[in-house]
């Protein structure tokens, strides 16, 4: 069976476009090293059209298929699960999909393939003096576009520019029978029918494959303005951000926040980090303007937080990029310090931003009562309601009976908290298999059932991605 | 029948919720008095409950449901279709559910029912010193939130805040079954499953009844500056917009596009107004900038309009708004002059904004050589690559003549040239029933087919808004 498959699919994609055996192993490890699953061969086509033929072969043979591009997913999305011996399915990965098609410097538009790296579409849309705005902290080098398109991926801009969802035109897709879907239109404006382009987004594979994307373009930002801000507590955060909304309007691009936890473990693992102010502080802002108006921003900024009165400890605010990256450096490498402290329960959640500095106070609250002594590292995108919220125990052998025993018990305060404040499990890390089956206790029934009804309709023989989502 | 019907919805919306024969026949008619349907009952819920109820009651008994707000669809959308004695089908209209349920300042954000008018929904921001910015030039007081989200309503502010789509957190939808979908959410960022509420924006009811939505609100603006331009050709149009985006950002909030005929007709037709430069100009450009910050504005663009070069005729720039509403009044007013002068084969097309004076020059060639003497009034939202093309021959007599033959061959030029440039023959209007039938020749049958699953897996029974869209 293996060999008559990797036969056929060399025929589509190439010998050298298939690997089996151990060169396929890391294809079907997610990066992290948390899921691990097999596949009867990885698939590296260079076309659309090899895609279609390769999900029509394996259609007629109910091979299953994940697709997979830079393979960052942080819930065992785009990895293959763990089946018994006979499972049958394969990893798509299209990485070699990576052209850049068309660009439309007027249209503010460009037309990219799916493997195309996130950082290289960035740099392309640069170079033609445009922003492609989606921005993701840690993965930005690895991830593809693909990936992020199927998995709506937020990041730091999302207050300014909206998730990658919004940053779409059209979409070319291969739909679980094999058949082309061409939807790259590159319109503004289009109501000629249902936008079905918005079912494939976010939809982490499991509806069909997304093998090129029209994105928006915007006007390439030509000044910057960041402040970091002292503040006691995350409700001054609260009101802060719309006060600074309020004031400085679409110029603000970030609103990130940090809890002192994070601070101490960015101070301890990251070289050439220290604090921001003299004063240790409990909680620090990281804000910026951005415009393309070649005029300082300081000055703006300095005014919006002088205007808003007490509860801003202290701040301080500059339009020097290099002096702003000491700041952000505190920010970027909070995912990296913490996973060099050892493992925790990490969290990806969102609820209205009034309601952020309600979230903390009662998840800190419920999770000290249960389990006294926990270490708590919040921090994230309170620009988008956004939390990332993770736990663990400060002495490591302590940690690892902590993570092994109490993990259901943990995700359900921190979950419950959230239901409360009609907030998401998952706020931009998607669902893949990590949060499948909990989201079926956090979503209404009724949800669940027109999502599965979507499923069925699109992929009636359950061929794509599967125990991903739904 | 029509009886007990009556009799029974009264139960549910109350005696003074429903209508039936002449006093229901305005419900059954559009605003533009194109298309006359008939109708069992028009019945007026309060509530989403009865919304629900109603829905029910015409699921078990197989009589159809057209969904209704404010009636001013340019499509046929809101209106039932004619059908012969025996139809059975009733206008279910959402204007009494016209409550704001929440306001979140903080959040940006505000919760309303789908019978809200427009109008009311942004002075509801503002008073909030927010901004809802969906800016519907002719219908903006009569039309309710809940036809803007069923048609995905578009705009002068499109190339700033994005279609009604993109200003949408949350929807509650009644569904074809009468079960209520709760997807009232408010969060910025949640990727917790298929986003379901895509499905419901823009389907012009016809997958369910759209009852409350959560909207998106900006900084309201406090600052603007407005530019009137003449320019000799589209082609300048094209270069000035992306020009201005680079020089301005996204502080550009609308760029529409006038041409001489448009100017006539409103000069001749609409009370105090008169030409905006001494001489007469083929073309004309109105862009505005807006800004929270208070500081003027009409530097900035003035600078950029100077830095474009050649091209540009002539050009004045304001930051008084009363000076900036007497060049606002040519571009509002040519729809009402259009009708003073008499009826025109319209279309609202679309095609990528770097192709917007290959459309206009293509389609006048293509007509003015099957129609000499033909009179074109294009004007529209250039900054999405949105036009509004009508035609129309200038004599009256021959006119009347012209329209009733000759619809269709014009139609059928125009709609060539779109496709050609892939553009969209309905880029903000939605089908309805005027374009039902006509989409099928422009769209691929695979498009077609997945809609029609779309609409087969929610809709089965075919109950909501037949004979629309799909």
């Amino acid at each position: 069976m293996q060999n008559d498959l990797a036969h056929s699919l060399s025929a589509i994609a190439g010998s050298d476009g298939v690997l089996t055996g151990e060169p396929a192993a890391p294809y079907c490890t997610d990066w992290r090293g948390r899921y691990s699953g097999n596949a009867l061969a990885v698939v590296f086509p260079s076309h659309t059209q090899q895609v279609a033929d390769i999900v029509k072969l394996c259609a007629a043979h109910q091979i299953t298929i994940v697709p997979q591009g830079g393979n960052t997913s942080l819930c065992g999305g785009s990895v293959p699960l763990a089946l018994p011996a006979g499972g049958r399915q394969i990893v798509l990965n299209l990485s070699r999909m990576n052209r850049v098609r068309a660009f439309d410097a007027i249209n503010y538009s460009m037309t990219v393939e799916a493997g195309c790296k996130l950082a290289d579409v960035r740099e392309a849309a640069e170079k033609n003096n445009r922003l492609f705005p989606l921005g993701l902290t840690a993965t930005q080098k690895y991830c593809e576009i693909g990936g992020n398109l199927s998995t709506n991926a937020g990041g730091i801009n999302v207050l300014r520019y909206g998730n990658t969802r919004d940053l779409v035109l059209g979409l070319e897709v291969v739909l679980p029978d094999g058949r082309i879907w061409n939807g790259l239109r590159s319109l503004r404006k289009d109501n000629s029918g249902y936008d079905l382009k918005q079912l494939f987004i976010g939809a982490e594979g499991t509806l069909g494959i997304i093998t090129a994307a029209v994105l928006k373009l915007f006007p390439r930002p030509q000044a910057t303005a960041t402040a970091c801000i002292a503040i006691a507590d995350p409700d001054v955060a609260v009101c802060l951000l719309a006060h600074v909304r309020a004031n400085c309007g679409d110029m603000l691009s970030s609103f990130e926040i940090i809890s002192r936890s994070c601070l101490d473990l960015v101070l301890k693992h990251t070289p050439d980090t220290r604090e921001p102010f003299t004063g240790k502080h409990e909680w620090i802002i990281i804000t910026q303007l951005a415009d393309v108006m070649p005029a300082p921003l300081d000055g703006a900024l300095r005014n919006a937080l002088k205007s808003f009165g007490s509860g801003i400890i202290e701040f301080d605010v500059t339009g020097d990029e290099d002096h702003a990256e000491r700041w952000w450096k505190l920010r970027k490498n909070i995912s990296e310090a913490q996973k060099r402290e050892g493992i925790s329960i990490k969290h990806d959640v969102s609820v209205p931003v009034s309601r952020v500095a309600e979230f903390i106070a009662r998840a800190d609250a419920a999770l000290r009562s249960a389990f006294p002594g926990i270490r708590i590292v919040s921090f994230g995108h309170m620009g988008d309601g956004n939390i990332h919220y993770n736990v663990s125990m400060p002495d490591a052998a302590q940690n690892k009976t902590f993570i092994a025993n109490q993990e259901i018990a943990v995700n359900k305060l921190v979950y419950t908290v959230v239901r409360e404040l009609n907030g998401s499990i998952s706020a931009e890390h998607g669902l893949g298999q990590l949060k499948r089956d909990t989201i079926r206790g956090y979503k209404e029934p009724l949800e669940l059932e027109l999502m599965r009804s979507i499923k069925q309709t699109l992929d009636p023989h359950g061929l794509m991605n599967p125990g991903k989502v739904v």
